[in-house]
């Protein structure tokens, strides 16, 4: 079974932007926000050229993401996922999953990216080990 | 100068959650949200108890935090701040700088943390050292 219960998938197919962190070669922590998906049980994040975040899980494939849903539960706070797992960069169609990331994050007119003839790019499959943060991810 | 401008300023003393990263013993990334502020030049956070977080920041002060603002750019996409730095845990008023950022981050009423007399706890202080993302945060 999937750490990731309907919920917690709900949130990252929604227009949640995903603060996603690797490892630099120093160990120190990058930080960068991304348009993520579900692609089966993983998550992906499509890019059309390379990135110091992709040579980051090249080298060290330990990643975690976070985000916020928009709801504030009863004491006031607001809800949010974070997600830990093992990323892999593999050559894909970034273009084509941006577009449909595109459709959530700014709508259903959006053309992103610009332009037609895309090159392959790279995507980020992020398989999922690990759920916490305040809202309802917890599988029961 | 801090690497801080007025806008970067503004955005982590708003009612902005700041996703913050800490490293785990074994080099993994650990997030959670945070509620910040300023203090100086420093962005700091409450904490009424140990944590995980902060016994990373003891062993290795290496932190970066992401957050967003709510504003969308003319591109469509979303405005985030990136600020990597050096964290420091010490004792402190975290009951005081706790009702300070509720008052931020639920309203003008919100009462936070619960209770009278509260002891002392810890504080992260976080010393900018770099930031990054989409929005008007260089320096000029």
């Amino acid at each position: 079974m999937s750490v990731l219960n309907d919920a917690a998938r709900a949130a990252i197919s929604s227009a949640n932007l995903a603060h996603l962190v690797t490892l630099n070669a120093d160990g120190s922590p990058q930080l960068s926000a991304v348009w993520v998906g579900m692609d089966g049980d993983d998550v992906v994040s499509g890019h059309m050229g390379d990135r110091q975040k992709l040579r980051n899980v090249r080298r060290d494939p330990r990643v975690a993401f976070s985000m916020q849903t928009g709801v504030v539960n009863a004491m006031g706070l607001a809800e949010y996922l974070v997600v830990r797992g093992t990323g892999q960069v593999v050559e894909g169609d970034a273009a084509a999953l941006l577009q449909r990331l595109a459709h959530v994050h700014i709508g259903p007119d959006a053309k992103f990216p610009p332009g037609e003839n895309h090159p392959m790019g790279l995507i980020l499959r992020i398989t999922p080990e690990r759920v916490s943060g305040i809202g309802p991810w917890a599988n029961t």
